[in-house]
C-alpha cells in the first residue's frame, strides 16, 4: 500500500468487500488487486472504464477473465514468484509427513496409541519423483529435493528444453512408467480441470499408496453437498491421505514477497503507459 | 543372518527373548546382537566367557556397559551409519511439519476445523539452524538442509575442524546467540543426560516457539508415573509440540543398511582375531 501510494495512487484496503460492492464501484478504479474471493468476470469488468490492471496476490488466475480483460486493454498480472518458496517447502513437508508417518502417528499419539511397527518409515532416498508443471513452484520443489539423493524428472506441456541442475525434462509416458511420487504444480484451467482422473491414475505403473493434499475442489465446507461431505470424510479418515487447509503458499514471508512482486510489475505497466 | 551363517556362525533369532533367558544362556554365545530392549549390563556379561562382540542394531549404546565389556575383551560395535539417512529425513520432516503446521492442521481438519489464518506457515528459508552433535545423523540432517537456503552451524564437543560444505563449526556460545532452530544429535550418556534443562534453554537469545520430539525419557507408557503422564498429556495437547513414536531411524531401508554395516564390522573383528 505504501508503494502504491508513492506511485500516486489513492489506495483503498477492503478485504471484506462483497462482489456486489466491487461491481458497483469498479468504474472508479484504475487498478484492482484481488486474491481468490472476488471474481473478475465479464459482468464485473464491463463498467471498468478506468481500469488499467488486475493484480492477483498469488498464482492462480482462475477467478479472472483474462481474455475479456484483454479486450478492454486491462493488463492482468500475478505473483507466482512470491509464494514459490513457501509452496516448495510445503510440498517437501507433505512428502516427508507421508513417507515418515509424521501426521498420522501424531494423530495416533493424541489417541494414546504408541505404534512403532505400524509406523516404520519409508526413506525418500533413491526414489523417483515426477513433477508436473515446471514453473515457479515446481522448480522450487525440485531445488529442495536436490539434497535428498532422489531422481527428479519434470513434465511441462508449455516449455521446451527445461532440464536444469534440479530436474530432467521428461514426457508423461516416462513419468507414468518410472515415477513412484508425482507432485502437481499446474494452474486450474479448463485443460487441467479433473486432469487427475481414473484414466490418468491407471496409466501409472506403480499403484497409488496415498495422497497428500493442500487444495480441494470445493473449499467452502458449508456449501458441501452430501456427496462432497462423504468424500472428504473418507479422505480424512483414511490413514493413506494427509490434508492441510490450503496454506502451502500462505506464509508470513510470502505475503511480503507477493506485495513486492506485484508492486514491481505494476511499475512496469505504468512505465509503458504512465498514470494519467 | 545369512551373512553371519556364511561366516561360520550358528545364528539364533529371538526377538522376544527375556533378559533372564539371555542371562541364562549368554555363556554359550560368541556374539550378541541387540536393539535397546536387552541390557548388556555387568550382571548379564559376567558369565559371557565366549563372547567376542556385542553389536547394537542402531546408534545409542546406553543399554550396553561398554567399559565392563572392554575389561572382558568383548568388542562393542554399533551402526549409526545405517539409520543416519532415515533420521536426517525425519528431522527435516519434523522441522517442516512444525514451521508449516502440517501435523496440527491435519489434526484440526480431523476435528472439522478449517483454519487458514491460524495456520499461516513460516518459511525455513533464511533462518539459522544449530546442530548439536555432528556425527552421522547430524551430518545427514545438515546435508538435506543444504537445499533450503538456510544458515547451518554445528557444535560437536568431541570433534575439531569439522566445518564442511553443509555446516560451519561453531561454539555453543555462537549457537545460543544466533540460532532460531536447534537440532539435537547426541547419544544418551551421563554427560548428555538432562543436558537440555532450564539453564540450557535460558541461554538462547531466541525464546522457545515449540518442539518436535521423536525420543522420550520413558517410552514405556504403561510404566509412566502420574507426573510423567501429566507432562506427556500436556505436550500432546499443546499445539506448539509435535510428537512421533521414536521411529525416525526405523525405516524399512535402514533395517537392511544396519544389517550390512554390522556384518562388515563383525568381519573386521574376525579379521583381527578369527573365530576359533
Amino acid at each position: 500500500m505504501e508503494g502504491l501510494t508513492s506511485l500516486g495512487f489513492q489506495v483503498g484496503y477492503e478485504p471484506d468487500i462483497s462482489q456486489e460492492a466491487v461491481e458497483h464501484s469498479i468504474h472508479l478504479y484504475s487498478g484492482l488487486i484481488v486474491s481468490t474471493r472476488i471474481k473478475a468476470s465479464e459482468s464485473l469488468l464491463k463498467d471498468a472504464s478506468l481500469l488499467r490492471f488486475i493484480a492477483r496476490a498469488g498464482s492462480g488466475m482462475e477467478n479472472i477473465d483474462v481474455a475479456y480483460a484483454k479486450t478492454k486493454n486491462i493488463v492482468c498480472i500475478n505473483s507466482p514468484e512470491g509464494n514459490a518458496n513457501s509452496v516448495g517447502e510445503h510440498a517437501i513437508g507433505l512428502l516427508l509427513a507421508f513417507y515418515h508417518n509424521i501426521a498420522t502417528s501424531y494423530l495416533e499419539l493424541q489417541e494414546s496409541k504408541w505404534l512403532v511397527q505400524e509406523n516404520r518409515v519409508h526413506e525418500l532416498e533413491g526414489r523417483t519423483v515426477g513433477i508436473i508443471g515446471y514453473g515457479n513452484t515446481g522448480k522450487s520443489f525440485a531445488k529442495k529435493l536436490s539434497s535428498f539423493d532422489m531422481e527428479v524428472m519434470a513434465f511441462d506441456k508449455y516449455l521446451r528444453n527445461y532440464s536444469d541442475e534440479f530436474a530432467r525434462e521428461a514426457s508423461m509416458d516416462v513419468l507414468f512408467e518410472r515415477c513412484e511420487i508425482i507432485s502437481l504444480h499446474v494452474p486450474l484451467t479448463p485443460e487441467t480441470f479433473k486432469m487427475v482422473n481414473a484414466d490418468f491414475l491407471n496409466r501409472f505403473k506403480e499403484k497409488i499408496k496415498g495422497a497428500a493434499l493442500d487444495v480441494y475442489e470445493n473449499e467452502k465446507f458449508e456449501t458441501h453437498t452430501t456427496l462432497e461431505q462423504q468424500v472428504f470424510h473418507e479422505l480424512l479418515h483414511s490413514r493413506k491421505v494427509i490434508v492441510t487447509p490450503h496454506v502451502a503458499g500462505k506464509s508470513f514471508e510470502s505475503k511480503k514477497k507477493i506485495a513486492e512482486v506485484l508492486l514491481r510489475k505494476i511499475k512496469e505497466i505504468l512505465n509503458v503507459k504512465p498514470l494519467s
